[in-house]
């Protein structure tokens, strides 16, 4: 499958996408006035009386943790084949860089277009929404993680980001749901979207590969460093667009509540599963995170301290029963090497549902007036709608990111089976060798003497 | 020691103390007016002209850098043994994860309940508090490393939470001293504490697991982001809960320069006490920190800033020492894994007289009137309180931490020594294997050829 | 080269240079007045409104991701050779704690002293700068790294901070450059000041050391750590001490912008380069970073998003093509462990000129009249500047950095020449062992009953 020639498409496909994004930045993008250095005059005209007001200050910390999700969480959690780190970390770095730049041109046309000017105009909230948009498709990453090449992942997230700004679009524009931390728009239509694209892409001699689809001890050291980082700083990816004030901290304190719960009932079931009680690190790497996931849809809701607590508690035992019960893999001949499915596509819908009964439930009395209609937005054309419509609409929502996921999958999926892409044999998967110089190994540094000796005769015999 | 019966123990912990969390949190912990919905009105009843002084602006920065600390920087701190770095980052992350729920809890009967509706109203200083409260544990687990079951460090950490929220109450109302970062409350507590228990459950026979502790290169490589982290972020963690405006801008100064300090007089004598003047990574991943721990008190004073170069300098090498002579195993019988003796239990106590002289040595002149009433808090029935006094009950509050520690620490390792809670036998501590499904090793990832004929070959015989 | 007597050196001068800060910073140093507890009578006379206009506030956040970058970020990318992990992380770590406090001095003298009592006020701007200056040496270490002693690189530091501060006050003083990100101040001078000392000390026979001249499979992934934390924070570095709005606002998002687009160019020229379009770690680690380098100086500018990209695009291509074309290796017999040049020194000089040119495009229709006055700083003296003349005292400022570099460089490795530092043996570099303490391998973990025999004999040995 893999020749010489095949692979000089990376280049091509880095070079050309790159200029296409500089050709289309310079068409469309602008600073938007916070960021751009009429800022004074915009202050001025308004009346904002401190620089501390710019919205910067606002979000910026929050979308550095958002950022340190996005390349060391999702990178180093897919460092943890013994053989494949180089790619998990090194492609995720790839995708996202590239993805986040076709993200900011394709939420900006379909959020941000000013329609008198035909630009968009950009601010610290586009960085986070470009970040969140790449999460889609590096979520896909994780169930083809060592079975892809390069450049079907630029596939992946060239389509990717297309199909979550559209789907981003039906749901927060045209049903007007609310989904600040993404459990519909990020995980579910990421977690479905890679499953539907393995799914066609099933290898049934994927089992040649087996002696590297494992981990060994550092590199799940390794891969707690991607674990902790997205756990810790989940509270931030949940609020970091959420309305300012009451909304981002609400949303920071139910996201800190729901993983802490999840990390104990994982944990729980890990170990009853296990002869002996053992812990197993699949588990603790990747179902101590899906309490965020859950959580994306109703983290700035009132959900309340013990209602987080609660989704932590359900959402640990089901991810973690999804890694015991692979039924995916054993009744549908899906190959999810990450098992995307019980750390995101599951824990997102739920989240989308629970997202969807949180609004139906509030009221007046939990809320205030003002606050009800500024958490849900009740403004403009949607000033009437009542909370119980609410809650239908997020759960149609939910519905229309899992459709897309699922379609649009298929889809690329379909597109990637094309002999042209340069994908790995069934017995070189999970290998770096096959896109990556990979240094000798560890076993053999010589000492001093030996070594020189060596290179001595080395020497003599040429 | 170890039977599988004590092993399902840990399920039914997690399950049943999670599910009591969930249930307290019902009925006592709600949103504060800073993360509820109502903050738009409360805004304008109380005056507050803007979103941005929610108190999640102030301090969330410094939160998520506390929560890194917390996770990744106790974590992978922990990861040093060659064979332990799986408990060592995992153990750390279920004990905290249950323990900030109960801190928030303790810590919320002892400072925040609202006796008019017995409630506890959260924000995110709260999750601050947290997060330190659970601090004193896994300092704690330092001294255990290794050497006991993950039920026992539930338990633990369930009297470690208890404990200190008293002596922190005690200590902060009741003697009103200033801690700010917790040299009292959390590292001499929490130091002792751990002491205090590794002392009850001292194993004669525990030369018998000798090969397994200690580190290998790439175990000390991971050690060190775990010191990293916990030493760029200490500068946060000593000012996340001091005063807006100066307190949190000078207690962040003094410990980003009392660490610096520390590094090279660490550096120093870690040179001079080994032949051919070689370092030694256990100083340079502890005894580095000791700068931060010792400053935890006195960072939010004016202590100036040649002062905060002077403490670190001296407990850089105070901790070092402690390393090079560690007297408490030699004399007592104590085994601390860690070293959590040289690096929170002295340096904590030192860090608490510290504050106590500063304390002593504060001025109008240097304070000026209205910020020293800040700084010390001289309000409402303290309005009198001379410096004097105050640097008393400082060094009274540094007793009480020390006091509370020991005594609970000999209390707890007591319950700890009934054989049910399926600790390691002496020849199998700091080993993964006992409680973690472990990764083949390294070097037996065959080349493919090999290992697919000897998969052909296995299959034969089948 | 290398006797026990010189390594007593060490520990010496740490203790004297640290002995020597304490002193100077008693006479020197103090608390400026929004870290001074003065701070509440400052508010009321400067009109202050909040405790959130304290720039604390501003700068904290960049602050502590430019803290993470120096330590983490520079120490991790350089733990990526086989066995000199320890030395990368943790010689970094002693030198930049040094360089700190020295910073502190030697800018407060140039640039912060209060002539009318002889003192220099500190606050987070101040840390920042200390930092930064710091990065200087660092960047010079890469070009150095295990060929050099802990005591050398402590004289590097010590001159190269001084060289610093100096070139810093012509460049941006003196000259009225702007340069917050320090394409010139930082990498341009740091690039050529560390070459300049690797050229003088070169070494023909370090052949002899080749065999640990490379990394291993984890090392390589333990460089990522750093190359990510760099990679992600950049935009913090070149935004930290830019005008509060919309100046640090800008300076991210351009930063942001440059470093997606060096990643997709990197990974297209070593995909070409290598036979099979294999990517070489060494690109992916290095060369994805140019782009945060040359927008140093212009991130702050009016360059426009797709600006922005077409600076990444260019520099990935250049220096990865530094990477695959060592010339400076080949042709001018300098070894550079890092590829200092082709990260630092060639997209450093890079970025002062474009730096220099966007200055000089400047015009009030893109800035406003008062955002060209703010971003240039076109007042007092300096008030009727034109945006031409700005452009060419830009681009002599880049001049001015690479020729302290260069010359500054020079001397301080004829200093180094002299065989009184304790540098490793030609067969000795790149070496752990001579500096550390190094644990046994992991191979030699025995199983238990293996090891306890073992121990048995050697007792009945005994």
């Amino acid at each position: 499958m893999l020749t010489s020639e095949l692979l000089k498409l990376l280049p091509a496909v880095c070079f050309v996408w790159q200029i296409a994004m500089i050709v289309l930045f310079g068409v469309f993008i602008r600073y938007n006035p916070e960021s751009d250095a009429h800022w004074v005059e915009h202050m001025r005209t308004e009346n904002i009386s401190s620089d501390i007001e710019n919205d910067f200050y606002y979000r910026y910390p929050s979308f550095q943790d958002v950022h340190v999700m996005i390349f060391v969480g999702f990178g180093f959690l897919m460092t943890f084949l013994k053989r494949y780190s180089f790619g998990g970390v090194g492609f995720n770095f790839l995708i996202a860089s590239f993805g986040l730049q076709w993200a900011l041109l394709m939420q900006g046309w379909f959020h941000f277009l000013d329609h008198s000017t035909g630009k968009i105009y950009i601010g610290v909230e586009n960085l986070i929404n470009a970040d969140f948009c790449c999460a889609g498709s590096l979520i896909a990453y994780g169930a083809l993680l060592g079975k892809v090449s390069p450049v079907q992942l630029m596939v992946v997230t060239l389509f990717g980001v297309t199909l979550f700004a559209v789907e981003e679009y039906i749901i927060l524009h045209l049903l007007h749901c609310r989904d600040a931390g993404g459990s519909m728009v990020i995980h579910a239509f990421g977690g479905y979207y890679g499953l539907a694209i393995s799914w066609v892409l099933y290898r049934p001699n994927l089992h040649l590969s087996k002696r590297l689809n494992g981990s060994v001890y550092h590199s799940d050291v390794f891969a707690m460093i991607g674990t902790l980082f997205l756990w810790m700083f989940w509270p931030s990816f949940n609020s970091a667009i959420t309305d300012h004030g009451d909304g981002q901290h609400r949303a920071a304190i139910n996201t800190y509540l729901a993983l802490a719960s999840t990390v104990l009932t994982t944990v729980a079931i890990s170990s009853m599963s296990q002869k002996k009680g053992k812990l197993d690190m699949v588990h603790i790497q990747n179902a101590t995170l899906a309490g965020g996931v859950a959580m994306g849809t109703a983290a700035e809701f009132m959900i309340s301290p013990y209602g987080s607590l609660i989704v932590g508690f359900c959402t640990g035992i089901i991810s973690t029963f999804g890694y015991l019960f692979p039924f995916l893999e054993n009744k549908l001949k899906l190959q999810d090497t990450c098992g995307v499915h019980n750390l995101h596509a599951v824990p997102g819908m739920l989240g989308g549902f629970i997202g969807a009964i949180v609004a139906a439930a509030a009221s007046e009395e939990v809320y205030s007036r003002e606050g009800l209609i500024d958490v849900f937005d009740f403004e403009g054309k949607h000033a009437n709608r009542t909370v119980g419509t609410q809650g239908g609409y997020q759960a149609a929502g939910t519905c229309v990111a899992i459709a897309f996921g699922l379609v649009g999958g298929a889809i690329v999926g379909f597109i990637l089976k094309f002999p042209i892409w340069g994908d790995p044999a069934d017995d070189n998967c999970y290998d770096d060798e096959v896109y990556w110089e990979v240094p000798e190994d560890e076993e053999t540094i010589p000492p001093v003497l030996e070594y020189n000796n060596h290179m001595i005769h080395k020497h003599q015999d040429m």
